[in-house]
């Protein structure tokens, strides 16, 4: 299996672009990457989008993005794996690359998500859970976290603080994100009483819908080392599912997807998780990022309340959390997410963070589910030179 | 990149399956993989589905397809590209074997299409066409089609007989496949006196809606030698795109994508189109199969039509094309089409086709396409003992 670098990073401001299509958002943040790399032909594309069908009318992304990025002729693959649609398209790059059939694979994600209104954008995140025995039934995505969120709660000890405290660290860390869809701090008084969106989640612990998309341009590591500057290498990749529905798991408090993603990842760059520097991680509820915590071993299980209160993660803490804002400050064009998480983690490996830089990140990674943590990506990312 | 071999088919017979469920096909087809495999258990599955969403209210089949198979926790990942989608499942699966990630990977495909009603599929599978600028004025495929048939006749002469032709051999062909949808021969008489549909296609020049799945099993070449059976390798691998609208083209009696798939093809299994001993191609209205011929290279532009009436491509002829009936007679759940035309290569390579067997086959080509030809993946076996 050939070595694979990142050789190049796109990325867009992200929000309600209702001056734009899906087409062309996918097509500005694949520019920028080219423009990133110095690149403007590559030999294969893979594009992450949860649902094109429901969205925008408008499937057949393989052929869409190619056309209208000038890469006609281009073979490209569209991949969906719910929100961890963007992660898989990373994967799917990285494998055309390290089974020798590509040089340059491009992975985009993207999602056009207001050009629907906001019920029927629930309806289709709804298509991410058991469609017969979940979403038939009424429930959504924020109703499945909440569940977790109580299971937690009853389980651990969790409390309303604690679970208030990731969006107060993301939102601020968001701050300081050019990119960002809500780029301002929020208080953990205005987290405690946003409205109530589904017991013991309000509207502050819940990511927002959003339009957005993110690219990244990967190539052998030859191919890096001839660009003459620093760069960053994929060591690890993961990938597992759960089942589908909720009430079939073991139990609500754990992401057991999540925890053999990150281990098969891991396991695959030959690290632990002690020499990570620190990730970005899939907070689509504040829940998710606790729960995440716990998955990839950052904490002991029944552990992460208590360390996000005592700032573990955050941006000047031993282990920082989606120092991009993650997608609660940043945004959630769901197929679009996993890609922007590997464009920041190769941001902040390059050093070129500004002012949310992580001091020091030497490895990174990055983790992306679907659904109610019914499939996970995991990818490890270290800086070279 | 390692060599690749398909140990394991599985066919379920086609119709509009009332009484099973999206999940349930896609679970019926893997569980006959495995048994003609002898496996139980895999390292990594793709899912071809053109629209889970608009079909069945359900995306991520990534974490339903291995919940319900009994393999939690195998990393899943659903690819489409409109009808070619059963293809690029087989391409990603070889990627997964070629690149070393997985030993053993299960490809499957799969589409529900008779959950809503005529009009729903219509709008569902004008989603693989250009949304802004086809389906949103109104045109769907058997226009769009419809308009390539009036370009080629126009160009090369083809006639109403010729364009007629590959429908009555692929239902006599399908007449011998138990799994077909439509297993009954047609007369050309029949075909040419169809209702009309969109102007000069008529109801027998345009395949079917139809529930469906297929899968096949992919390993690296040493596991299939020590099964101690005939196997076949997957020796080329071609994918292309071209522009979405047909309007964009600069013509429209021509498919370059397809041209451009099989040469990739081809090339990297080191053969040309003369080492072909017959082909599975895409059907998807008789006109399609016509200009495959063509852009595949089987005859010189414009001759597809006196080629067909030749007998050339029957399945007794120089070069039998859908020996399984095709998508014509076989059905056309649009997902499933590409798998289902490696399982029907595979058996025929293996000698295992019964009535329609294509005499002395050592060397296979299949081609699926997506929208009007805006995608399209070729792949070349060949039989090995």
């Amino acid at each position: 299996m050939k070595e694979v670098a990142v050789i190049g990073i796109g990325m867009i401001d992200w929000g309600e672009l209702w001056e734009k299509s899906l087409r062309t958002i996918a097509v500005e943040a694949a520019l920028k990457c080219f423009a990133d790399a110095g690149v403007d032909k590559v030999d294969t594309i893979t594009i992450g989008c949860m649902s094109g069908g429901l969205f925008n009318n408008q499937e057949h992304l393989g052929s869409i993005v190619p056309d209208y990025l000038g890469q006609r002729f281009v073979p490209a693959t569209r991949v969906e794996s719910a929100c961890a649609s963007g992660g898989l398209a990373v994967r799917s790059a990285f494998l055309e690359v390290a089974s020798g059939m590509a040089e340059y694979a491009l992975a985009i994600g993207v999602e056009k998500m207001t050009d629907v209104d906001g019920g029927e954008a629930t309806f289709a995140l709804a298509t991410a859970a058991d469609q017969d025995y979940e979403a038939f039934h009424g429930i959504t995505f924020p109703g499945l976290y909440a569940m977790m969120a109580n299971a937690h709660m009853f389980k651990y000890g969790t409390t309303l603080e604690q679970l208030a405290q990731p969006s107060v660290k993301n939102h601020f860390n968001g701050s300081m994100n050019p990119h960002a869809q809500y780029p301002f701090k929020v208080s953990l008084e205005q987290v405690m009483n946003s409205t109530k969106v589904a017991d013991p989640l309000r509207l502050l612990h819940c990511s927002p819908i959003t339009d957005g998309a993110a690219a990244v341009l990967l190539a052998p590591v030859e191919k890096a080392k001839e660009m003459n500057k620093p760069y960053v290498v994929i060591t690890g990749v993961g990938h597992a599912s759960d089942t589908i529905a909720l009430a079939q798991r073991q139990d609500l408090y754990s992401l057991k997807a999540v925890e053999v993603a990150a281990q098969r990842a891991l396991k695959m760059s030959g690290k632990t998780i002690k020499d990570v520097d620190f990730a970005e991680v899939h907070d689509c509820f504040s829940i998710a990022e606790l729960m995440v915590m716990e998955a990839i071993g950052v904490v002991e299980p029944g552990q992460s309340g208590a360390a996000v209160m005592n700032g573990l993660t955050a941006l000047d803490g031993d282990f920082p959390i989606n120092p991009s804002g993650g997608l609660k400050s940043k945004g959630h064009p769901v197929g679009a997410t996993g890609v922007a998480q590997v464009c920041e983690a190769v941001s902040q490996l390059r050093g070129e963070s500004g002012k949310r830089q992580v001091k020091n990140a030497k490895t990174a990674l990055t983790q992306n589910m679907g659904g109610s943590g019914a499939s996970s990506v995991v990818h490890i990312l270290e800086a070279r030179s």
